[in-house]
């Protein structure tokens, strides 16, 4: 017989989500029916302004509500450096540690063309325009580093090479509190050949 | 900063579901905002018109978009043998089997006091009414083999026990398929108890 109508077609819904599949996505639907009704009107209209209100900021491409986001809009961030980050939640990463005083740019994503992401849904040529507009010393990539994010930032150093501007990327190596017995041999490579000078 | 405020509401909203953490929930709520506006209106609509359109059949109190499910409506089925399940997916796993052609009854979930589900949220009264109208000759308690199906099903037990009605469960032991190497200590034991008599 199947779930009714409405049900399946919830169902479906959600299993578009990421890391959702058939049967989390049946599960997350009965828990949506057994809600109270204004809890489960409180999710949809949540999913629907969060897509209608929110818009990316002219300058990083970050989420935001308004035209350009805090961050773009403080004037105390200096904008010599520019964080070069996959997505909004790095921004946040990097916020809360405090460690940036300079600004931005998102591309809200990175490469993986098994999943339809293509150089022009990260907005590479808006960056390599924002580099050109001046006022940028140097881009620091701070891409994950894995397959996706090492692909994204050569395509990214392609891009930028004939803007003339410093690109670096974040360093690699064992990461502050780990233990090295733990560590497995993509990271020891990384801090091995990334040694540094002592004396 | 944080997020803008639509968004961090939709987090929240998404940390509500079961088994999304606050991860999880920043990693579906961006995957929202990158979605076509269309496909985002979708799915907030499939969640209210889920929550909206249905309701609980009046006989066996599974989710139905009419007032009595499909399987209730449906004269061919025999109503002596009640078989009680936590959830709707319960009763598309026996229909799929095609070994079951009684009828059903679902609590909507199984005891769990950690969790705030109790009795009165699993309709019991509403089972032993329907035992009381008449007509049923068997309830199978086709709960979970875990420790919410199995105290739902003392509980079902104890409530049900004033009617006379006769209540049986389903047996347990080794699944068909399986390698006895691979199973453990709880199935192995309640195979060996259960033990049947071959000549």
């Amino acid at each position: 017989m199947g779930f009714p109508r409405s049900v399946e077609a919830l169902v479906r819904e959600l299993e578009k989500l990421p890391g959702i599949g058939r049967r989390s996505a049946e599960r997350l639907a009965l828990h949506i029916l057994k809600l109270p009704h204004p809890e489960a009107v409180a999710l949809a209209r949540a999913i629907r302004d969060a897509r209608v209100e929110t818009r990316r900021c002219v300058d990083c491409k970050n989420v935001t509500d308004a035209e350009r986001c805090e961050i773009c809009a403080d004037p105390e961030r200096a904008s010599s450096t520019l964080l070069v980050v996959e997505d909004p939640r790095d921004v946040e990463a990097f916020e809360r540690a405090g460690v940036h005083r300079g600004r931005y740019h998102v591309l809200m994503g990175a490469l993986n063309p098994s999943d339809g992401v293509e150089p022009r849904h990260l907005g590479i040529e808006e960056l390599v325009a924002r580099v050109r507009a001046g006022g940028i010393e140097e881009l620091v990539l701070a891409l994950d580093p894995d397959f996706e994010g090492d692909g994204t930032a050569l395509v990214l150093a392609e891009a930028l090479r004939p803007t003339g501007i410093k690109i670096t990327r974040l360093a690699r190596g064992i990461p502050a509190g780990s233990s090295i017995e733990h560590l497995n041999r993509a990271v020891l490579q990384d801090a091995l050949e990334g040694r540094r000078p002592l004396l």
